[in-house]
């Protein structure tokens, strides 16, 4: 499950209840193109503001109706207790793959991340993948914990926050990282802008946002990833920029996926978690605009 | 409630579980220093690495045992909903004050954090005081969305983060403050090391990580500050750098406290939730050696 296009769709979120039906409708999108694998319950998932309970339930939905598409489910919280909890109930609700952030309130040591995962690593029956994203979990990784965590029973995948935004760079960076990370550890780029970037530099596979909600999109560009046409994923990828502007900003991609989500009448205008805020009128009409002139699918 | 110190005492976690016999040795040393109020839950509290359940113990403990002095309650969490629940809580078991911080996920826009402490002003009917750690909620305030917040319903008080390291820049912050701030709302200083600047600038309190632990220490200075001493105020704070050092070297003050209780016999030597762990037995012979020294009680 560990190639190809790993899609995170929305949990949309209405007046404090998950709108269980807005998420079986983009499921049943990322099932119809048909996807390599569903990552529930990720950032886009918006797993950090939801109950246990939630999460319980939306990763049974998503295991339900991921027409045997592989489900990983997102098991990041403050607490390692809470965190062994989330991945029991992950496990029982059938998630084929785990992916695990470092989330801090004190910000953490590196010994401190690294227990954390020997900790849940020895804890679970299934592969774990880690999720590096500073820009939520405040916590930086060097490529040395990166090489003591790949070693850990489980660990199977590494979700990197992007790639330098240049070709070379990219290319030396996922080198460095290959050299250093045993070949039963794969390499996932996230931050959609670079992509096409981290396809073109190695990457195994994308960890991508966008492909939650607009998988044939998604798709396009990691099929060509996997022919070897690297030509193809650049210029297919360019051709989102309107979009990755849109992520730059709104303070990220979430609430832009959000009203995209609405945009195209699969959920609610205000289907975020509070605090979290919906992009104004305004606004929405611009995600609007772009879904149609670049064709999002 | 809010002038003098406000102590803020560790909840000690052994083994997954609120060490209650700990944690309400630390309370006794509040109330025999007749501290003016006592912050239960707060980042030393460790509220973000605890359950619904678990906090809403702590709180029952901490009045239970407060001998009428009164308590306040950090009610923060990613999740405005659960941020509702945990004031019900906290209300139901006597606080007399909640603290709120914007603990963030997804960084929060200025727009979204108003929003949250409006709809908590408007559910509480207890006191509220702003609580502003961007270490930890990696929220930044401007004094324009204080002013905003403080003229909500029920708010009282604002926790702000230290003062600049120099007397005239500090006193030059706390007057810009007052000028945007109604009378009715209290400014009381954090950050241990900057806390008798703080004080000398014209803050009302000290919310006191030290006084949780030492309160007869902390209590000698918010009492210098009542009698208008600042120089006492600045000799006994300067004695204390051997603490404040120990405090930047460990990545703030936490880990240095949980040393601390432990080295007093309240607490086992680990005592913090997982993922954060206890400093090495080297260090916390180190912390020991310096409450010695100082004679911090």
């Amino acid at each position: 499950m560990f190639t190809g296009l790993n899609a995170f769709p929305l949990t949309p979120v209405t007046a404090s209840k998950i709108d269980e039906t807005g998420f079986v409708r983009l499921v049943a999108r990322l099932t119809a193109a048909k996807v390599d694998a569903i990552g529930a319950l990720g950032s886009t998932g918006c797993y950090a503001y939801l109950t246990r309970q939630q999460r319980q339930r939306v990763a049974t939905l998503a295991v339900e109706h991921a027409d045997n598409i592989p489900v990983m489910v997102c098991v990041g919280a403050v607490s390692t207790d809470e965190v062994l909890h989330l991945a029991d109930d992950a496990q029982r609700a059938g998630a084929r793959a785990l992916l695990l952030p470092p989330v801090s309130y004190q910000p953490l040591s590196e010994e401190e991340v690294f227990n954390l995962f020997d900790t849940v690593s020895r804890h679970v029956s299934v592969p774990l993948c880690l999720y590096d994203n500073p820009g939520t979990t405040r916590f930086t990784f060097t490529s040395g914990l990166y090489q003591r965590i790949a070693a850990l029973p489980h660990v199977r995948s590494i979700k990197i926050p992007g790639v330098p935004a240049d070709e070379e760079k990219a290319s030396g960076h996922i080198r460095q990282l290959r050299a250093v990370l045993p070949t039963h550890v794969s390499l996932g780029v996230s931050v959609d802008a670079v992509a096409g970037l981290g396809l073109n530099a190695g990457c195994d596979l994308w960890y991508s946002v966008c492909g939650g909600l607009f998988p044939q999109t998604a798709k396009a560009i990691t099929d060509a990833a996997a022919q070897g046409d690297a030509q193809r994923v650049t210029r297919l990828s360019a051709r989102l920029e309107p979009l990755w502007a849109l992520f730059r900003q709104h303070g990220g991609s979430l609430r832009v996926m959000a009203a995209a989500a609405s945009a195209q009448g699969l959920t609610d205008v205000d289907c975020l978690p509070r605090p979290l805020l919906p992009l104004s009128a305004a606004q929405r009409a611009e995600v609007a605009a772009v879904i149609a002139a670049l064709e999002l699918s």
